[in-house]
């Protein structure tokens, strides 16, 4: 499938191309850094609106014809570069929202200040997912000033972090406008800095609030403990039914029934991912895991589901001991979710085993993500790994990834376009943790992967 | 055991009194409730200095012979008004340092602004335990203008709400000046405002923090989902196996065991205590109870062990769903005790528990406090009964009560000398809870009950 090497698109000219493009690929990075779009938290709605404002005109100010458009919770971002109707036409998909963040988290400097130290930049948001999301439009600038024959249309969307809940209804309403014949997403991580990485596929995710209120206010443990309910406790005794934190093991009945075992083919590919637990471990922070083999560690974060405690609170939470019985107990969980399995259907599972267990709960049902399986074989894929090869001058494997991006299944089904990812993110990058972080050598290689692929794409032509 | 009535001290004169007394009684419970005297919270360490420094003024100006008391944590008041070394010595307990308390957790105004409203009056430590206090010295006042033959000392302790960690080492170096013939507690609660009542014992209490730490910062769930350990589901796996929070039942091998089970006796004095489960439910709040029967509910709060989660807290708890692995967790839990049970061995009994189930949790034992078993015949509890009678028109039912007072095992220890107990306290009073008040016929009722057994237990003189 190996086109010839257009004029203009060799290693040498991008990698000039990029060096004298740094100043403002870092400029403009630190511009929406400094934008704290956390779409989770209403008190940042007017950042989220701010920095899809900011991005639609950076995407007029390079020529596209942009549109913010309304979806009824935070807008989304539609900048067409066209080239040619007979030519083919690629999406590419970020998000430009971000997760929450707070100094107190651990981080060493400001979240949603800039910092750039060396070739390493800092702040929530640098790797996840602004900074692949301007690697990919330096890559397309170059393809399109160098007269790739691809229109390339950017998707920017700023609810990514809060499970899309408007992305499928909005696009819908401009499919028209969004018709495209491939789809390709930058929002996923390399196995490690020496291994580049495409998903095979991704987990899917269903949220849930798990809240239990026993009584209105705090009351003191002496005079009513013994008879009074502890919501706490009981939440935690509901959190221990569901599954063993110990192994990892979900205890609802019929949890499992849909999952279906990664093939031979899959694991064997595991074995050459170059993962490796001490790695794992050191990139997380972890101390100890479940498990220590490799496959096993893979299998688990990749093609497994799983049940996870994001947080709880409840009672008091100050220094020494405070002798309440408190009112109530919030929990905040989730489970990852593989392909085949239905979001609406564990949804179900959850919420009647909850109540079943603790009648008095309230479960609050997050939108649901659904697990996606993606392509690995065919030009597209072929095309994804040679741009891949000819940025990082290494083959890429394809492995599934753990992650969620509810998007993707939505923009296959409505677009009617296949989805293909150009990831670049690494897993010391601090995706959704603390000291956040994205460097030069990605973003570069970004640019040059872009390019290439959009050339590549371009050549292939149409009905391919 | 009636003693004559002593001139002056009829209900008609104390009733007079008070009620000239109101406006200075008043204004020195506002000075108290509004010095934030928090003693669990290191922010207000120089808030409980200065509560004791100015009821050390207090004292000083009402002729007592005052000291401030070093103890290596917060300061203890001595204040004695000697009136002849033959007449019997009455010291008097009560605590100036107050519970934690935040404006969010549901106050209705501002918990250190003292707020009143007719005869109720509203803030942290109206009712725990400034207002018995200052009650009680208002009865002293009295007891001493019209030379009841008694020398009345003040015991006020800085750290009750945190188990009096420094009181039992403090009153040991102090034994000469703090010799007494007997001791009255003020800081218990009744059963109900038509039904007084007065501990006829209290359970102990040992406190604990327990946090699991397995990482270093949040981690994105996607990535390393799976896998990672979740310190948040692990420590509820582990408040699960230490107890049953639908039945309140210990799972912890051996906790029982030294617990003696209440006599008929006992069990008949509950019967007619006047203890309904409509009003313990009204006071407290509670949308529902563990059982609904009164004497099961009594015999829980008031003759049983508890094991208590106070409050958990570990991961994201803002709005919406942060999908991460969190690093960390700690729950505050404490066990209530009852008599015969030893503080030490059910902190070595949780303790050893919860390293078992989880080797990596860690468990810091909080100072215990032992329970208690007092006395209900003799001169003293008749006093304590007439007293109540005199002033509330109603006798006194003796029950059990389910908080904890440490000072108490260690005065009965240390100054060999017997502890009664005259609380001035209802159950709508809000102890430990948001709201807390007090209110002007508790007060009143209080100078009246404190002038009377002070009159009584001189009369007594020494060697009863």
């Amino acid at each position: 499938m190996a086109s010839p090497i257009h004029k203009g698109f060799t290693r040498k000219s991008l990698l000039d191309y990029s060096e004298s493009q740094r100043g403002s690929y870092e400029k403009t990075l630190r511009e929406l850094v400094e934008i704290p779009s956390v779409s989770a938290d209403p008190k940042h709605h007017t950042d989220v609106s701010s920095v899809v404002s900011q991005a639609a005109a950076l995407m007029t100010q390079l020529g596209a014809e942009t549109r913010v458009l309304e979806t009824g919770g935070h807008p989304l971002l539609h900048a067409r570069f066209d080239h040619d109707p007979d030519a083919p036409t690629i999406t590419v998909y970020n998000h430009l929202d971000v997760q929450p963040a707070e100094l107190a988290e651990g981080w060493r400097s400001d979240p949603f200040k800039f910092t750039k130290d060396r070739d390493r930049y800092w702040g929530r948001g640098t790797t996840d997912d602004k900074g692949p999301a301007l690697a990919a439009l330096w890559g397309a600038k170059y393809a399109i000033a160098h007269d790739a024959p691809v229109n390339i249309h950017f998707l920017w969307e700023a609810e990514e972090e809060i499970g899309s809940p408007h992305f499928e209804s909005t696009i819908k309403k401009h499919t028209e406008r969004m018709k495209t014949d491939s789809i390709v997403v930058s929002d996923t991580v390399w196995v490690s800095r020496e291994q580049p990485a495409c998903p095979a596929g991704l987990r899917g995710l269903q949220g849930f609030r798990i809240s239990l209120e026993t009584g209105a206010t705090d009351q003191h443990s002496g005079t009513a403990g013994g008879a009074a309910r502890n919501p706490v406790a009981e939440l935690c005794q509901l959190i221990a039914a569901c599954f063993d934190a110990r192994t990892g093991e979900v205890k609802i009945p019929g949890f499992y029934d849909d999952v279906v075992e990664p093939t031979e083919a899959e694991l064997a590919d595991l074995q050459k991912s170059g993962f490796t637990t001490e790695a794992f471990m050191r990139d997380h922070e972890f101390k100890s895991l479940r498990v220590e083999d490799p496959v096993e560690i893979m299998k688990r974060i990749w093609c497994a589901p799983t049940f996870e405690v994001h947080g709880i609170s409840g009672g008091y939470q100050g220094p020494g001991v405070k002798t309440i019985v408190p009112p109530r107990a919030t929990a905040i969980v989730s489970c990852r979710l593989v392909p085949n399995m239905d979001t609406d259907k564990i949804a179900r599972l959850v919420e009647s085993f909850v109540k079943e267990q603790n009648p008095d709960a309230e479960v609050e049902i997050e939108h649901g993500l659904p697990a996606y399986r993606g392509r690995i074989d065919g030009p597209h894929p072929d095309a994804i790994r040679a741009a891949m090869r000819f940025a990082f001058e290494k083959d890429p494997v394809f492995v599934r990834e753990g992650g969620s991006i509810g998007a993707v299944v939505s923009m296959e089904n409505v677009l009617d376009a296949p989805v293909f990812f150009l990831g670049l993110s690494l897993p010391e990058h601090g995706y959704h943790a603390p000291n956040e972080n994205f460097d030069w050598r990605q973003a570069e290689g970004g640019m040059l992967a872009f390019a290439d692929y959009f050339r590549r794409v371009g050549e292939m032509g149409r009905g391919r």
